[in-house]
């Protein structure tokens, strides 16, 4: 039997990070840039700025738990008091790219893209992120030494495990820890609509059920289970209900540890690296 | 806490609108010229108008509810006694542009298919639009502008919220109401299938779950639940039976006020513009 | 209240058309010429000849029902056997093109598939058939006077009603009854997969869900219950055990009348035109 | 009535042949090139080789049974220790090309795919195989000629039957036995969710149900039930225990035999072909 399970603080089986990619208006900007000059089409993002933060602070605060929100430098620049509303709140913020361009073919981009977010999160809100998660997973070669040049700890970006694990660079040398996530496990392909790219919308029932089957077996494996919502998609008042359900469905499991991104990622170094 | 609940009239918590837009024919005219061609492709238009409309007027009336229906223009000139039938049975009658064209990206022929829409409800039927809704949330920047142009009370475009909320125009001048609207609240996602546009057809009961999931949660905030219906599509003998269940689960909450788009407008202004 | 109920045979508040559109290979090379040079692909049609028609017409003699088979020329010249095994169990044969083309855009290749069809069916198994259905509900504005030209009693190519009804021509000359079908009773749009056109498989649970809700509605309403399979779709063995499980679901109302298209073409012109 | 029944050994009533395509990366790569460079998208397909693998290969052991997969050249080189641990658990290793590409189009590349391909696994893991499966069903129609040469006992690339049955080249001469596979009956139409193809991810009860339901008929007509799981795929967590409870489902009827490719070709070779 292949034995995968990780060392969680406090005896811990499993642990959860809830996460929340806060793209607002670049999920469609990003895509097409002249979605910029269609309000139709960006009152989708402006929602979860508007309605998604506010109402997922609120719930989060009703359980008692922190998030980890990613955050477009754009973002931080547009909707700035909703920034400083999570921070003030608690919650952990990371590195989302500036502008949620996609970079995997273009390394001139990503470091760009990186660059600008860096500086945007701390002149507008004083954030220096301690992770980065990219847009769409999607990343080129060069992400992970441009993380390490900038002291990331922690990258959220690929789906190559379920547990946390170390990047080596081609050096030899370290480059940040990753905490792996999946498209299962995030709200976009379950209920983002869109006539042009036609997914269809999900019930709660369908999307907690690939969520809570997840759960059930990464915590019999004791891995990491590391959801990703969307305040412009999970801020929607059905999908507040569901991540209500969601969290009251995990607290039901015993030795369950909530945590932030940089929370799993300083347990798992200090448990396999400086042991 | 962030409190979202508005107040509605006679102390009702939460404000139900069930819309129609009645597109007919231009659904598929306005995807692709050359379906005006093909009588097969188009007499899915045209079942909206022999047998949608009628059959959704009968569970209006045995439900003793006002629905607002959003007419293009051209609607209103081949289908005219079905727009005068929705007239006679005292529904709203909104503006739903002249042809269904999508005119994000083209302020010219926002402008035309604004002005040939109100001269086509007006002329056919006699009807001076309080309302506008725009096809598939598409509108130029000029939009706003345009409706106050022409006096709107309301426009129902938009999906950065679930209350209604002003307008104010680049010169502080007031735009219309806006009344906002989703996706997930519409029955086109779910059951509009196409060869050519392989959108799923979906279940009574996943389309149920999802719009239930929304009332629960919007009535439990106190706002406004704006669904929307396509006589092609709701007017099929099985999504009759889905508007009648949809409207019974709605009647078991008590405090639940149903009113037509220029109803919820008119009391959104009254009670915080003139208060 | 809009009464649409028809009046059919002995009293019967509703009539059910099963109807089996016999593609075969055709709804590959249709799509895509070059399919005919791709034996994987091609299998998915063959299926339907090998497997699909023989466990068909089992599943009909068990339940001792007549079905409506509409088949293109091709497949009776490329499958004879079949289609003499679909007449000598005594269900009708429709025409349904002779290559599965879609013609909308083309009448004159209407036309000529029109013929083609005809010989062939007329030349491999002596067929001269009443009815005829579009593929893919896709016609042209000519296909009416063709039908007449060809003597047709009924055509079911669109989707504009729940009833049968008069095609009157634009010389005022009858046309052939139309026996409207519609997506949501179809197996295509929801057991038809392929890489390129990524359409879900649903499973037995949700189509049946459609196709009792729609059912239930127009059984209620007195119309023409008109569902469309597929040998290569309803033949695989899950579809054949929905097969069965709709038509017993069917048999637990009472007063239905289980007919074949010029059966039902008949009666309503009987009713509705010579009393 | 048609009797399809295979008589299978032991009197057994159904054949369940567990298959598993172990592509790995070249999911990714074979589609688009530029894939290689993307550490992202390629890390999906790491997956199955790091996690997907291993947690198969318990379930199996778990189970007390053996499994055939069907492994591309390119991933018995680069993921060489992930096959040599299949191959030590006993199960059956059979070609799946060299590089995923599809080659229904190019005799010679699929040609080309064939060798390097079986070099490959002679090469890296000591595999000559006895069975074939082409990506995707993607052939071309000079595969049974290049399959013969090779002498495969063996395809599972086609799907116009549920039985096994002889392919006959046009000289007349004796091809591989075939296997036959259906997309319903594989994990990937399901599961397998990417950006660029807005394929829906499902519940593990809607997969369990489709498959269920085929199992159900396939049993009762007595013939071969060959699904199709990926590692990438069926190895994230929720789907082994999808795995597991398909397993479970199967086990409740008696006389299943759970079978290799290998065994079932052989054992249909001897009762049909040798009695």
């Amino acid at each position: 039997m292949h034995d995968m399970s990780v060392k969680w603080p406090n005896g811990a089986r499993c642990a959860v990070m809830l996460t929340f990619d806060f793209d607002a208006e670049t999920l469609w900007t990003s895509r097409d840039p002249d979605n910029a000059n269609r309000p139709g089409v960006l009152s989708q993002g402006k929602y979860g700025a508007k309605v998604g933060v506010p109402k997922i602070l609120d719930t989060l605060e009703e359980e008692g738990l922190k998030g980890t929100f990613f955050v477009p430098g754009w973002t931080a620049e547009n909707h700035t008091g909703r920034v400083e509303m999570i921070l003030k709140a608690g919650h952990e913020v990371g590195h989302h790219s500036y502008s949620h361009r996609w970079v995997s073919d273009d390394p001139a981009a990503e470091v760009e893209e990186m660059e600008k977010g860096l500086e945007a999160l701390k002149r507008t809100v004083g954030v220096v992120p301690k992770g980065y998660r990219s847009p769409a997973g999607e990343v080129s070669a060069g992400l992970f030494k441009l993380l390490q040049k900038h002291n990331f700890l922690y990258n959220s970006s690929l789906m190559d495990d379920i547990n946390p694990y170390r990047h080596i660079l081609p050096d030899g040398s370290k480059g940040p820890v990753e905490l792996p996530w999946h498209w299962s496990l995030d709200d976009a392909p379950y209920a983002l609509f869109s006539v042009k790219s036609p997914r269809p919308i999900f019930t709660n029932a369908h999307m907690l059920d690939v969520y809570k089957e997840e759960f059930r077996e990464i915590y019999k494996w004791g891995g990491l289970y590391d959801i990703i919502f969307h305040p412009q998609i999970v801020g929607r008042p059905s999908r507040i209900a569901l991540l209500r359900e969601l969290i009251a469905f995990i607290r039901t499991f015993p030795d369950v540890w909530f945590a932030t991104g940089t929370e799993v990622a300083e347990a798992w170094v200090a448990e396999y690296e400086k042991a």
